[in-house]
């Protein structure tokens, strides 16, 4: 326990940067580095939470980076290793002289070290998992036997627990008796004979309850049981729609394996919602900020090249009524607002799809509903911009027909663009595949398709 | 305690659809109501969670909805309130009869009535206050007097606390002689003679040691405490970052006022997700997939109308071009293609940048680099597409020049949409404005209007 005195340095400041390592401390922290100072450098590090120290491996450069794993090496904390963004893991392993990467894995938990081997490569897996003593080796390789992204993976199988038959006395004195206790937990799980679990008891009830209390008296009424192959999605999905905090593992036969606590389940979540918000905008969800220019650029050529097809696509339309375009130049000026107009409605309504898909609020017994709602505001707001369009169209080009043509144009698109950002995410979704991963290139595809046809398909007919 | 063979029930089967109200349940129950099956309806609704009831009637209609809470009423618990989403709310609080209201009310802890109480209207606010004894209405209006979205808000007001020199015998002695400990509590704070907060213990910890043993000695090395003004989306941050579990929340002279705990950072963390991806997709991030048609079209309207303008401003861009078009229509038939592209990619890099700016990962020490990084990885993307559209240009139009045309304008405009990518969003934060909320705009607006630009006027420049 620190003293009072010491305390009033985690107090935070109040501005915005509450949480940032200030560019101050990084700045002295590479000035240590410059002049090898390595007593400064400690110092300076020293008062830092590991989380932030990865945070400061990940914002300067290689170089730095290098310098500065060499200078701390011995100081590393295994902590460190797990907060540290995965693209630069084995960049960061690698630099570690042997010796420390031994000790900083030793001092890990379980679930902390499966994290770290599963996007490791062998030679390094190997290398970590010899550090290990023997039962602790074992125990994570039997981890690693789960399947990916799994409740296997993700649960610590350090598990207090109790006989369901106990009182309040029992666990205590069971407690005080055990040498290593988790070094979190915040239930006892009650087990019957068959090592089935049958309820939980909050700490905070223990602790409040006479010691001849029987712990069953006391249990948790909300108590919820994950299977070990269960994905880790739903295992977050579960934690926040129930508010849990932590909750038993079973195998397949009910027995109790693990226990996962509600702050892997929050990283699990905002992992999830990452994933999505960067597959939405075309990025691989496995992109960092650390990435090198060329390992960004490979993994976002991908998602160009789809887009270029589809914009080609697009131009095959356009091609179509190449002729009309000589003719009425007036339409390719205002072609592309048609189609732009029509792609942001569609993003607007696969937005809204993919996340309440991700939320679980879109289900069947709503689906038909959400469509419907969804093409019905693209109508009304079609509406509303066909008659600001059709008037802008009358007023820029004089020409009453050009303003009837984007009009009805933009009325079939936005009601065509609310549609498809409904039906195509359920339809990705039902079929199993990620709806935020493919739905923005169909949707957009669709709404440039429709949009240029809708109105050059239009104006072919009317004006020639 | 209920005993194992029920227990049984809540074991989650293992299909994909774990945790949803499936629509079998959804069904039976509309049933219950079309039958006006009293009995039937409660028997279904037993088993479920508040936070299922309440996505049950987020997912009904609205007249299904207020049928099932007239014939539900006197069953209606208050958790069901604090889980249904804002844009219903109102509506299922005036539909339940005042005495059950006045009940629902009293039996939730002080966090959650406010967070039901701020986004009432004043008559509504008056009825549930009144509802409430006279010092939870106070601790309620002393709450409300914080900041919207502030820890003074998240927190709730009951907290375990402990003199700093007091023993583990000590602790668990109060406890057990205190009625109305908090319902979920995972922390003991220890407090000064000021109220100041100096550590806090966990009760794992205490359940483990032995009765004489100071607090001091088994306080937890992290500890953070939080400032009642503090933004809850800094408060998120520091749950998940540090993988906190309870923090206590301190007034501006450093005493405590209250704690705050992760489930409750989570759901904040999970709204700000939601948030940022909503804006960033032009979607109001209040709008809910149980508003109605005419709500989502107004909430809508705005953004689609400003998408108009900023379309309007690309079209008059090619309208300066429009001799040169009439000329050369394959340039109407390729420039969207041009434009297509510089979208895209700057969609990438501005997702990027503002999710890195939401977990404070980019920040003062690396900005510079990324955005370097961003304006290089469009440069060699750029020059790659530049080689495949230039190729395809000449293979459709038989023109050399046509292709030097088109790839000279991809490379200029996915340089120009990485650096307005990372550049925008950085300068919309740092000027205080949300860089999810206006950011997408703005880069599209800048990628069309220079890829339109470069490529056409590059056109008119070398094949006139």
């Amino acid at each position: 326990m620190t003293s009072p005195e010491l305390q009033a340095d985690t107090l935070p400041s109040r501005d915005e940067a509450a949480y940032v390592l200030d560019r101050k401390t990084v700045t002295s922290i590479l000035y240590a580095l410059d002049t090898e100072n390595r007593d400064k450098l400690v110092e300076l590090m020293e008062p830092l939470h590991p989380a932030d120290i990865a945070d400061l491996l990940e914002q300067v450069n290689a170089f730095d980076r290098g310098r500065l794993l060499r200078l701390y090496d011995k100081e590393f904390d295994g902590d460190i290793l797990s907060e540290l963004d995965e693209s630069i893991r084995e960049e960061v392993i690698a630099a570690l002289s042997p010796s420390t990467l031994a000790d900083a894995v030793r001092d890990l938990e379980s679930d902390d070290v499966v994290d770290l081997l599963e996007d490791l490569e062998e030679p390094q897996q190997e290398a970590i998992l010899d550090a290990l003593e023997e039962p602790d080796r074992l125990a994570i390789q039997q981890a690693l036997s789960y399947p990916e992204s799994s409740a296997g993976r993700l649960m610590q199988r350090e598990v207090v627990m109790a006989p369901d038959h106990w009182t309040v006395g029992h666990a205590i004195d069971h407690m005080r008796g055990t040498d290593d206790l988790p070094y979190q937990f915040y239930h006892i799980v009650l087990v019957d004979p068959r090592m089935h679990p049958v309820g939980q008891v909050a700490l905070g009830r223990l602790m409040a309850s006479p010691r001849g209390t029987p712990l069953s008296e006391i249990a948790s009424e909300e108590f919820q049981i994950i299977p070990v192959d269960q994905d880790e999605e739903d295992v977050a999905y579960a934690f926040n729609q129930y508010h849990l905090i932590s909750a038993p593992v079973v195998d397949a036969d009910g027995r109790l394996v693990g226990v996962i606590t509600i702050d892997d389940a929050m990283i699990v979540m905002d992992e999830e919602n990452e994933s999505d918000m960067l597959l939405l905008a075309g990025v691989d969800d496995e992109s960092s900020l650390s990435d090198t220019v060329i390992n960004t650029t490979r993994r976002r050529f991908p998602w160009l090249a789809v887009n270029l097809l589809t914009a080609i696509v697009a131009s095959l339309v356009i091609s179509i009524f190449d002729e009309t375009i000589a003719q009425f130049v007036a339409l390719a000026v205002l072609m592309p607002i048609v189609a732009s107009m029509g792609g942001n409605a569609g993003t607007q309504s696969l937005t809204v799809a993919v996340r309440a898909l991700a939320t679980k609020d879109l289900t069947g017994s709503n689906v038909l509903r959400v469509i419907r709602r969804e093409s019905l505001v693209g109508l009304i707001n079609g509406l509303a911009f066909a008659l600001v369009m059709g008037i802008i169209g009358v007023l820029w080009f004089g020409d009453m027909t050009l303003g009837y043509v984007i009009g009805t144009a933009m009325v079939i698109n936005l009601v065509v663009a609310g549609l498809a950002g409904a039906v195509i995410p359920v339809i990705l979704d039902r079929v199993g595949v990620d709806p935020a991963l493919a739905s923005g290139t169909f949707v957009t595809t669709v709404t440039d398709v429709v949009g240029f046809f809708a109105f050059l398909g239009l104006a072919a007919m009317v004006l020639l």
